[in-house]
C-alpha cells in the first residue's frame, strides 16, 4: 500500500515536465512576447479571482461541498490548473524554482509562527 | 550534464512532500477550522494581488528585470511560495490533484488554441 | 460654459442614490443574507479582476487605447460599474462613507507623498 | 429631518469634485506616465486585495462585526478609499463616467433579475 502523499502515480506528469510543456506550447504559438512577468503576474491574479468566484457567495459550510456537483468539482479544477499554469510560467520566465522557493517560505514560517497562534495576524 | 528540467536537484522536495508539511504545519498549530475552500480561495487571490503588486507601475521591460536587484527577487520568491502554498492547501481540503488537472487543462488547449492564435482570445 | 469636472449633467443621479438603488435592488430579491461583508469584497475582488483581464496581454500603448473599440469600450464601463456598485455595497453594509474616505485619505497622502516622488514606493 | 442617503453633508465633496483632486495630485507629482490604464487597473486589483486581506480569515459573522474595533474600522475606511481612488482614476484616463455607468447597470440588472432568483447565477 501507498501512502498518497508520498508520490505521484507512475503517469502523472511532475512539476518540471509540466512547467516545460507549458514553455513549448507558448513558444509553438510566438506567445512568449505576451508573458512579460508583469502580463503573466496580472493573469495569475485574475485567474484566482476566477477561483474565488466560485465560492464567493458560498457559507463556509456550503464551500466545503463544492466537489460533490460535477460541474462545479471540474470548474474547480480547471480555475486551479490556470492558477498553476500562469505561476508555472511567470517562474519560468524569472527564474524562480517554485519548490524551493516553498521550502524555504515554510522553514521561515516554522519560525515565524510558534505552535498555538492563530493564522494571519 | 543534465537538463534542468528533467528533474530537481536530488535534495529539493516534490509537490506532495511540501502538500503534506503545509498540512502537518497547520494542524500543529490547530489553523484547519480557518482553512475552509471559501477562506483558502480567499488567501490565494489575496496572496496574488501581493505578487502582482511588485509589478504594477513597472513598465513591460523593467518586469523582465526584476530580479536584478536581490531585494525584489526575494520578494517575488517570497510571494511565489506564498501562492503556491494556498494553492497546495486549497488542493488538499477539497481533494483535487493539480498536477492532474494542469496536464488535463494543457490536453485541452492544445484542442483549443491551434498553433498561430493570439492568446486570451 | 461648464467645466465636466464642476457637476454632472442635471439628470445623472449622484452616488448616494445609486447606493440606496442598489440596496432596494437587493432587498427586493431578498439577497441581504447573502451580502455580508466577506462575501462584499469577495466579489469586489472578483469584478475588480475582470476589470483587469481586459488589459491583462495589452502593451502600454494598446491599454490608453481600449475605448476606441466599442465593444471593449462597453464591457470597460460595465466592469467599472460591477466594481463600484460591490464597493457601495460593502459601504452601505459597514456603514463607510466612501467620499468622506477618500476625501480624508487624499489628506494624508497629501502629507506623505511631498511633491517629487515616484508612486508605490 | 434628513434622509442621510438623500444627500451628503454639505461639506462632503462630491464625486467629481474628488475626482479632480485625485487628477491634481497626480499632476503635481508627475506620476501620469505611471498611470496607464492598465497600471491603474493592476493597482484597483491589488487595492481591492488589500481590502479583501481584512476579512479573508473571519466567519460571516465577524465580518458583520468589523466595524467595532476602532483600527479595524480605520483600515477598512482606507482600503475602501484606496479602491475608489483608483477606480477615478482609471475612468479619469479612460473617459469613463462611473456614475452613468452604474446607472445604466442597474438599469439592465432590473431586466436579467426579475425578483426572486439567487445572486451570481
Amino acid at each position: 500500500m501507498t501512502d498518497p502523499h508520498d508520490e505521484h502515480p507512475r503517469d502523472t506528469p511532475g512539476l518540471a515536465q509540466l512547467q516545460r510543456r507549458l514553455a513549448d506550447f507558448a513558444a509553438a504559438r510566438n506567445w512568449q512576447p505576451y508573458h512579460t512577468p508583469k502580463n503573466l503576474a496580472s493573469a495569475l491574479g485574475v485567474e484566482a479571482a476566477e477561483l474565488l468566484e466560485i465560492f464567493q457567495w458560498l457559507t463556509p459550510e456550503e464551500s466545503a461541498r463544492v466537489m460533490d456537483d460535477p460541474d462545479t468539482a471540474h470548474r474547480v479544477a480547471d480555475e486551479v490548473a490556470d492558477v498553476l499554469a500562469y505561476l508555472l510560467q511567470l517562474c519560468e520566465v524569472l527564474g524562480v524554482d517554485p519548490l524551493a522557493a516553498l521550502a524555504a517560505k515554510i522553514d521561515r514560517n516554522e519560525q515565524r509562527f510558534p505552535v498555538g497562534k492563530p493564522p494571519g495576524r
